[in-house]
């Protein structure tokens, strides 16, 4: 990789999510060069993928190319790479387009989704981590519905419209409130021949509540309002497996042509790392300043950062504020040690949680103060606008928001790239679509 | 298709294009029953597609959703289908979703880009007639940035930096005048290690000056505008070959990884006509009311239409007015014939052209009245605003160019879906690239 050398020490950040973002963005020009790679040109918002996915909002909205935001500084560069090896004998990363020396080495790469090994299951299921993936599922939803209104088979039409999520987290249920919204306000406007009482949206959570992470106040709100949405709630269901057809759980068989998995994520770090520090979910571990266990110039943040606190015995929450403030703190750390001042130790400020479920529908947990309905709804609309990265898009996605709530319209929904199910692909491949799980 | 029996008369329109979607419109509910079929569940604005090539808008901000505009009508369908077949014999359409009988058939089929048989051109060259062939080159345009700040070899780098768009239509103006701009404000703050006065943007023409269709004033002007924003424009100038590295002409070669091709359309009307009928570019020869030759029940308009009038023999030019006029002409015939009532021949009203060829750069040749400059190019800013189907995509798209006129900027340039060049499929399927041309 072509980078110029510099007097300056080289800082090498993989991954432009909400980690690697705040390190980039509190490093000032001229202290450190600064590297970023990410193996798309983009940062994406993932809080809100789930609109991308159910027709709310555009690709676009919820991404903002990463060079803008090294437009401005001296010494920064960005190269879309994918990261495949760190040689930390040679301080250097391999990639897929060459080699890359580095003073330091922040891994800020985020987690994947975790399918826990099973394969018919992931080849089946429908994974929403990225943008494509949350485009996948929006074509696939549309599709179906196509689908659904071309069979006189009412069991397979009844099928087609099925929708199941699995994972009661905030991903699973805001996504399942957003379908249910499809369901009741947009989907029987498009498709009048079709008899929406049929279509069933269920969310499967395999603990006894849904948004575990949450107090129990809040996820008795949010079940109710996903159930006056008409959303079927399932907890304690575990999914065994997936044949593009059926879903089967512990006790139920569950007849479906979509399966949005977002029960569980881990890390997929780069090879090359000591085996030990790879830790719960891959996630790799480090003390108290990000600094990988036994390395002395690698870091982690993040979902990639297994940080164990007296507080946080088994790391902190996957989700983007420790990310933030973890980038944040660390780029902190790199100022000082520039000015010879010793690293300050990262501490969690938990800022609270919140999840919507729909129109006025939302549970918020800020400090001290839990709320559920239309405050907790305002609330989260006021945070996520605010969080979004790039002016026209937080102008843009209000706007749409604005309209879409005045209207009960999503007007994005769009079959711009048809999705191919495993079942479709191994069809036009003559194969059986009923192998034996791979 | 299962499109229950009414005792209205069934049209069935293939196409929901400019054409197609005029006679929906205006076909009032409770006359006939229609279908509209479509392989896309979307209306596509054709004429800004070089603006989602070009990262200044969304693909949804040009795309609007078919269902949405039959909403409101009982006894219209619409089904998301490939037409494959027409069998007049039995008034019917074959599609791959089943057969669909009519009492009325309009093809409203559009045209597909052409590359007048030439396979090795087809093969290598990007195409912009649809949504997704517009992101497909948005992400070609922006891989090859990022793989030619990667390489070291000054002629690859070129190579890669250069743009060749060929034809000189307003498509190719515009785009050309588009990839200019983005050469000159956005794309060197985005790549400061990337001397842009190596990249070239090429306009090649057969003809003796861009903008054929236009007065001579306003090639003239485009052509001096096009200069001032750097464009080479090469006319009377044949592209004979393009091998995903050279693209050979008469009389000389050019190096370069892109080439845009907008120098042809040609017709794809389904199977089954009489061959008789596809005449100029397979288009299909109608009278003067858009009955297809020696058809009782079967029309066609726009693009896919051939009706030679006295002032138009070699048929309307292949753009949104006449289809658009078509389209009405044909909706209000069929209602009178409802009332026994004689058709109105079709008479096509010229409401002139434009081509916008970059900020406050534009030449308009309204009836009666042709402008260049600042003046054209708001005209062609309002013209194009109220085009645009649904209130949503109006002010977004407002707002988006607003936004980008005061910044100088276009923050769409990302890649969601990475491109595969011809090239790169081939190598990785380890077949060589320069296979002979197939």
């Amino acid at each position: 990789m072509n980078i110029p050398e510099s007097n300056l020490q080289r800082v090498v950040i993989v991954g432009g999510g909400f980690g690697g973002l705040q390190v980039a963005k509190n490093l000032p020009a001229g202290k450190y060069q600064v590297v970023m790679v990410d193996r798309h040109n983009y940062h994406c918002f993932q809080p809100l993928l789930y609109q991308v996915a159910t027709a709310g909002l555009e690709a676009g909205n919820i991404a903002f190319p990463l060079r803008k935001i090294f437009q401005t500084k001296d010494e920064f560069y960005f190269r879309m790479a994918d990261v495949l090896e760190v040689d930390s004998e040679n301080n250097r990363i391999i990639t897929n387009i060459g080699a890359l020396r580095y003073d330091m080495l922040i891994l800020a790469t985020g987690s994947a989704t975790n399918f826990f090994g099973n394969k018919s299951l992931e080849g089946h299921s429908m994974a929403m981590k990225t943008i494509p993936e949350a485009l996948d599922i929006r074509s696939l939803l549309l599709q179906n519905f196509e689908k659904a209104i071309d069979t006189d088979d009412l069991n397979e039409r009844r099928r087609l419209m099925n929708i199941v999520i699995v994972g009661g987290g905030p991903t699973g249920v805001e996504l399942a409130g957003a379908v249910s919204e499809l369901k009741m306000h947009i989907l029987p406007r498009d498709y009048p021949d079709l008899d929406f009482r049929w279509m069933e949206v269920k969310l499967l959570e395999g603990s006894d509540r849904i948004l575990p992470g949450m107090a129990e106040v809040s996820s008795r709100k949010a079940e109710g309002f996903l159930k006056k949405l008409g959303v079927k709630v399932m907890v304690n269901t575990m999914v065994t497996d997936f044949d593009g057809n059926v879903i089967t759980t512990k006790d139920d068989e569950i007849p479906a042509e979509t399966l949005i998995w977002a029960a569980g994520v881990h890390c997929k770090p780069p090879e090359g790392l000591e085996p030990s520090v790879l830790v719960k979910g891959n996630r790799i571990e480090t003390d108290v300043y990000n600094r990988v266990k036994g390395e002395e110039h690698i870091y982690a943040i993040g979902d990639a950062a297994f940080m164990p606190t007296e507080k946080y015995p088994d790391g902190h929450p996957m989700v983007a504020q420790p990310a933030i403030q973890q980038g944040r703190n660390l780029a902190k750390n790199l100022l000082r040690e520039l000015k010879g001042k010793p690293w300050r130790p990262f501490r969690y400020v938990d800022l609270g949680s919140m999840a919507t479920i729909g129109r006025t529908k939302a549970v918020s947990e800020l400090p001290g103060w839990k709320s559920q309905g239309a405050i907790a709804w305002l609330i989260w609309i006021f945070v996520h606008l605010m969080a979004l990265v790039g002016f026209r898009n937080r102008l843009v996605v209000f706007i749409t928001w604005l309209y879409n709530f005045v209207n009960y319209n999503r007007d994005i929904r769009l079959i711009i790239r048809p999705f191919q199910t495993k079942k479709e692909r191994l069809a036009s491949l003559n194969v059986a679509s009923d192998v034996p799980s791979e």
